[in-house]
């Protein structure tokens, strides 16, 4: 019999009705003839209002017993769902993320999956079970308890499919897979039938909120084809996979926007070998995430100077400021320009290797808005530009009109 | 150092400044110079809210997932008190039932402790860690999610206490400790210093809600003297052990109105052997507690007839009589006279084994106020009379005068 495993999210779950919404889709595949793991979340408000208890308590909980608190979220959920299961005459048996055999390593609140021992989900499952496993959590050798951080419930779901062969990892979220746009900005956006793990990959790190990072690189590096789709109706949704030949004759696959980075520029750096090492060394250390960085050409003679511009999410950027202000003397730069009111605007598609002109066709097409280009980054899949915050959907819907139609 | 295992129920930990309160108890101890381990019940209100979902989902829900989804609400509470003591510079580290070694048979909802296997409490005690485990739930060898039933955080304690050879078991609840009566009937009762396991077991059979006869009879077996106290102040509890030569002096330790238990009589049932039987089989088939049972001196001849009296649980009354309408043929009585405006008044005390004349005392008693008894039973040390409900506390009153002042 083919095994899909599902994941449902928090809202999905979010209350006993939605739960039995969630059991009736099941039993549908189920009399398809398929095997089904089904992965949920907590139920949406739950693990916020987990973490506020802890806060009332202590401003910075011991992140071990976080992991404790927050791994009850999931436990309740799969409870309630394997009962809706049973409610409709369907045997089905709930797993904890250690009782399911999800080994991870020993980093609360952000643990890695080490090794899946699918041995009890397989038994139940060959049984003739309906297996509910909890999302998000994992136990290390030692019998803790652990939770994989953001996203992890994707991430559990994509692991198990992996770990059981499963012909299918279906991903149901709260919208209908994922688009060549936003929708609330680009009404003209189009619903993919199919993306690469790159161009996914490429998308979500160009802000659009499908799916977390380390999910889709999980799913590529084990080459887990998954399906993201809507939990609220019965349309098809997006499969992830790695690309295949038809994917070529399409040169962008979709146009994102992240209004959610801010710009930092260094104005007048020596233009010395190792200033942009001591900058981004420094601010690695203090965990911030740079995203774009670019150098002007120097000038001046005989000590040439240059401008250093990067980009950050917006919540780092007073940290950055911060570490950027104590290098300041040993740097020799003359001062630091934040600007938050900036938009990054991206196209991502495979088959832009092989297309040449995309580039020219872009910038050419946010001329002709008289939207002007402040930074500019490009990979093999991906063209970034920073623009005028304010601009930003206007771009968005210029560069989807000129490649997507 | 010597150990005390203190468990605190949902209502001493029903918010985080409860919470709170609890973990500053906890540290007066530990800087005494003990070593701590402390059983934690669900904070109140949360067990009855997942049983509210699970009735949504399905009215008779699995019991397999009853534990599972139970079992969170100690879980919360194990990560938050674990954190509460944080707050206060305390190591502490939280323990599920299945890390702390207790492993139970498989019977959901209700599971017997098998064994404990203290290793890990142990171990994290003499790294100098406070002990927080989850009261109330176990797991079987197979890594089943059980819970204890009614009263189980209790049980946990005790069970812990013994598995540990702890110098003491503090159980903290919201009043002072066991009293010679009901203090909201009886305004002259009095607080316990100290009471046996046998007076506390007949007190809690006699209706006196202080903990469930399970936990005294565990505690009964394996020797364990533990303390019932309040967790809202610092006032002394009442020690529970066996009994000691002190005890003997005193004749009655505590009189207990049981408003909770209605009468059935069944009128002109014939005097044959079996009958008896016949019912209460019946009975216990449909898992029905009978209490009290009194059969009066038969009359008529050849085909000599009785009455049949027993008291049960109020709840059980309905279900008790559909039972009984069914034997009606069979065994061939009149009809069956319900009653549930009936009081059962009991005075406990082992003192009472070697005291004549008490049975006698605490009639006479009732008879100067003009209160009727209905129904008497006796054991080693206890008397039991069902009478008029309405009469109830006034005869509690007068019993309790005339015996404790």
């Amino acid at each position: 019999m083919p095994l899909i495993v599902q994941k449902y999210g928090g809202t999905s779950v979010g209350d006993p009705a939605r739960i039995k919404n969630v059991a009736a889709r099941v039993a549908k595949y189920r009399q398809q003839g398929h095997q089904l793991v089904v992965v949920v979340s907590a139920m949406s408000g739950v693990t916020d209002s987990l973490i506020r208890q802890a806060k009332e308590i202590m401003p910075l909980p011991s992140e071990r017993e976080m992991d404790v608190l927050l791994a009850t979220g999931e436990q309740t959920t799969i409870a309630l769902t394997a009962m809706a299961l049973h409610a409709l005459g369907i045997p089905a048996v709930s797993l904890t993320g250690a009782q399911a055999g999800i080994l991870t390593d020993g980093v609360h609140t952000k643990a890695k999956i080490r090794n899946i021992t699918p041995k009890k989900v397989h038994a139940l499952l060959d049984a003739g079970n309906v297996v509910i496993v909890a999302g998000f959590q994992g136990q290390t050798p030692e019998g803790q308890v652990t939770t994989l951080g953001r996203g992890g419930s994707d991430l559990t779901a994509i692991a198990l499919a992996a770990a059981l062969g499963a012909s299918l990892c279906q991903i149901y979220t709260d919208v209908d897979g994922v688009y060549t746009a936003d929708p609330r900005v680009v009404p003209a956006a189009r619903k993919l039938d199919e993306v690469s793990y790159d161009e996914l990959l490429e998308l979500a790190g160009a802000g659009a909120k499908v799916m977390q990072l380390r999910s889709v690189e999980f799913a590529k590096k084990f080459g887990v084809t998954f399906e993201v789709r809507s939990s609220l109706n019965d349309n098809p949704g997006t499969i992830v996979k790695e690309e295949t030949k038809s994917m070529e004759d399409v040169v962008i696959r979709g146009v994102s926007l992240d209004k959610n980075q801010a710009k930092l520029t260094l104005i007048a750096v020596p233009d010395q070998p190792g200033v942009a090492a001591r900058v981004f060394k420094a601010l690695a250390d203090a965990a911030i995430n740079i995203d774009m960085i670019v150098q002007n050409v120097s000038h001046g003679a005989p000590k040439p100077i240059t401008d250093l511009s990067f980009t950050l999410d917006k919540p780092d950027l007073l940290k950055a400021q911060k570490v950027i202000e104590g290098l300041k003397k040993e740097v020799g730069f003359r001062e630091a320009v934040a600007n938050e009111q900036i938009g990054k605007l991206s196209i991502v598609g495979v088959g832009m290797r092989s297309h040449s002109g995309v580039a020219a066709k872009m910038f050419e097409t946010l001329a002709k808005e008289g939207i002007n280009i402040d930074m500019i980054s490009t990979s093999e899949i991906k063209i970034s530009v920073v623009i005028d915050l304010a601009k930003g959907e206007q771009a968005t819907r210029a560069v989807h009109a000129a490649f997507l139609g």
